[in-house]
């Protein structure tokens, strides 16, 4: 198994030219690549950076005033980054200058919920009760649900009736279904009312309702009717009555639907909010599109970390060490079973590898090519079913693409492999062909399994996203090492 | 080498207890972790088949009328959604019919490019300039960038002087800018008029435009002032000049600025739509929310393609075979360098492997468990870059937490590992040793290798995604087995 002294010496003249110019063609496809995508810039950028220093630096100061002026002028989203920037002494110290401002309840439901469980520890629970008042009521029920349970019950039993159960009636949903979304603040109007008169009550209107564009129409005890935007209220003569000029054909949700469809009509759809419905058609709430992104942004990142085997929690950074390995250990373990059954079938073949003990180099390899194209074809087909475009009907047209995807690559980088292991060892003649073929075998087998798993996942109602990563490449190096020596035992006729 | 008869029958009766209890642990908590997650459903769920059967059994029967009905009542993004599940001849015969209707502007913006390329082929520039003059100007340019340039050419010739212009002057803008995505019809008017004559203007406006409920207020020759919502319009007396009653603290993006960023500004701050200024801070249109939808989901799929090293086209499903095979093979041409650089090193160490030939057996283990602790690491960060939880100002912070994760790790399946080779394998008696420490020393790496590189990449202003799963990998294969075999030669003093 020693190494031939010059590796590409034995090539014929063309084909060294070959394989320099693959390299030449990927290297310039790479950079090409890399070069495009470095307009991205970071979602914060330099202004974030600016904001953050300069609360550092009047926190450092003791510069409460100046802190102040500044707070006033930020957005309560922009704090909450900061917040999460800042170490645990300089949190306490700023929060303390927030609490004297109007913008409390809404810093509060911007932070992340690791940072506001910290923050809380040190407030009353009656001070929270007169920031809550000010706060809407679906932005309360998420702030109780983060909250410790004890210290939640304590506020409520503060609060004052009338709002405690309008955020009874919230909690009472899951918080990732339309009823958990949805803000009971709205606007909305019998359908026997003529469009003169609705004008008059929205100007009349003083509270503050979300998504104050559409003017929903109910009727009989609050059924949804319809829909009519205030611009379309505007344009008709006082006198008509509303459910004669409403849009009676209104895309609604009930109070159970998941997020995820929710997000779904509203994407699909392109509108700006959608009325939440209950068992009675009696329209309880609307889920507004501000929502809606968080839901599409939070979504991302799960299957993000699902596939990695790393959990679901998209606040795994501010967690501790002990919680994040927690959190991964489980996933790790299943590829620590995979590459101890892939230690066994090696030690099974023991005998052929004493004979050509060239056959260990290649096993990184071998289940190297394997697992990065079936990563590929996961990736590939997890995002696809996400967004609409795999046909769950036609699942074997999917996998046939993918297994001529990898018999295509796998052809090509076997060969290269196989050509390498001809020239490259000298000791025993079939050794190329038993590597290239391998490649070509395993790579085909790794895009097929990498396309099967996330699709036989989806079909037994699991998320297709979850842990396929590790649970893949642990699938390849089994499968591949046992392939490349049943073909190196039989070929090498060991 | 050979395997000893009873595995475990070397172990103390405790022991052995300890590993079941690891085993129950990890599993029970795998089982919840897949039940937790199974409610999710599919984005288009049995309405969506519901509709697609539909629309091939009236295709079939050639019941042109009732599909015409049928698509009648159908959302043309629901539509767009059903054509990518047709067979080739299905989308020509269906699309006759959607050719007969209203909604075809509407469904040619909706659909996938690359069925609209295969669509229009068989248009006259004529007819599709019919289609165009019924669509928004926006829409128009994307769907000329989206056609061969010759077709798209022929087309602008043929459209009104007016309407090429106003499109002209969008297409000059890259697509993933403000300029790119913005709309030009929006309400805007002198903040000198009284909020009286703008409810008439409003009233009066026939035309649709988006997003319809901000009306943006000017002044000099059109820079922007303020903006006002119409039902703040409603609520002052009509004598009022909009230049006093307007909220002119209003956020703005310039025609340059990139797609993130305004997902970031209508994500951050919770609004409907963004302002596009020009460099005279002229106001030349409007980005809508449900365009940014439509970015952000496209930019965690590309995301999710590169980090996977699969190009960053989310219609990859929809492209030929050699396409598909053509965009992933760069990357796995990296990942074939790697393994080729561990098998010079495996054969470095030709000696060591003769004498232990056990050492063979570990690699995939060793390498393994590497690499999916490395991509964790890697998922975390790159997924923190990109919801800016992430503080790229202390790097060493979150480096050596991912250290202290990758150590702990490391430890317990290191131990595992160690355990079992010395028991399984009597041959020699530091196995154990070598293996758990290099199972220890491999993951802690990783999880800091996996750490640093989207890190690194990013502070290099490159994408921290850009195929970092396969750079990792093979990074931790080379790594991994350079290491691997320098520990067994210290510890086995081969």
């Amino acid at each position: 198994m020693t190494l031939e002294p010059g590796l590409f010496g034995y090539l014929p003249e063309r084909y060294n030219i070959a394989i320099q110019y693959n390299v030449f063609l990927s290297l310039t496809s790479l950079v090409h690549f890399m070069k495009e995508t470095t307009f991205k810039r970071e979602m914060i950028g330099n202004e974030g950076m600016v904001l953050l220093d300069t609360v550092r630096r009047l926190n450092r100061r003791g510069a409460v005033a100046h802190l102040l002026k500044l707070l006033l002028k930020t957005h309560p989203a922009d704090m909450a980054w900061v917040f999460r920037h800042l170490s645990f002494a300089e949190r306490k110290k700023v929060f303390n200058v927030i609490a004297q401002t109007d913008m409390v309840g809404d810093f509060l439901s911007e932070i992340d919920q690791a940072i506001l469980l910290e923050i809380v520890q040190d407030l009353t629970p009656k001070y929270l009760v007169a920031v809550i008042s000010e706060m809407a009521s679906d932005d309360v029920a998420d702030l109780l649900e983060a909250l410790p349970e004890e210290m939640a019950n304590e506020i409520r039993q503060l609060m004052v009736k009338e709002d405690r159960e309008e955020v009874d009636e919230l909690m009472q949903y899951h918080p990732e279904t339309a009823g958990g979304l949805m803000s009971p603040d709205f606007m909305a109007l019998d359908g026997e009312l003529s469009a003169g008169d609705a004008i008059k009550i929205v100007q009349e209107r003083s509270e503050e309702s979300e998504m104050s564009f559409y003017l929903y129409i109910t009727h009989g005890d609050g059924q949804l009717a319809g829909v009519i935007s205030l611009r379309e209220l505007l344009l008709h003569p006082p006198y008509r009555q509303l459910k004669n000029i409403m849009n009676s054909n209104v895309t609604s949700v009930t109070t159970d639907t998941n997020q995820d469809e929710v997000a779904h009509v509203i994407s699909q759809y392109n509108i700006l909010a959608v009325p939440v419905v209950d068992s009675n058609y009696n329209l309880v709430g609307i889920v507004t599109v501000d929502d809606i992104i968080d839901v599409i942004r939070e979504e991302a990142t799960e299957d993000f970390l699902r596939m990695a085997g790393a959990g679901k929690d998209s606040e795994i950074l501010l967690k501790s060490t002990m919680d994040n390995a927690l959190t991964r250990a489980p996933w790790l373990f299943a590829s620590w079973v995979g590459g101890v059954m892939a230690m066994f079938i090696i030690t099974f073949f023991h005998d052929e590898l004493q004979k050509v003990l060239a056959l260990a180099a290649f096993i990184p390899i071998v289940i190297g090519m394997g697992g990065n194209i079936a990563t590929q074809s996961s990736t590939i087909i997890i995002r696809g079913i996400a967004t609409g475009r795999v046909n769950m009907q036609e699942l074997s047209k999917v996998i046939f693409k993918e297994m001529r995807v990898g018999l295509i690559l796998g052809t090509v980088y076997g060969l290269f492999l196989g050509l390498l292991a001809f020239f490259g060892y000298a000791e025993t003649q079939y050794l190329g062909l038993v590597v290239g073929f391998s490649v070509l075998f395993v790579m085909t087998m790794a895009a097929t399994v990498g396309t099967f798993v996330p699709l036989i996942l989806k079909r037994l109602n699991f998320d297709a996203a979850i842990a396929t990563g590790p649970f893949v490449t642990t699938s390849i190096d089994i499968l591949g090492v046992l392939a490349y020596f049943l073909i190196a035992k039989s070929l090498l006729n060991l």
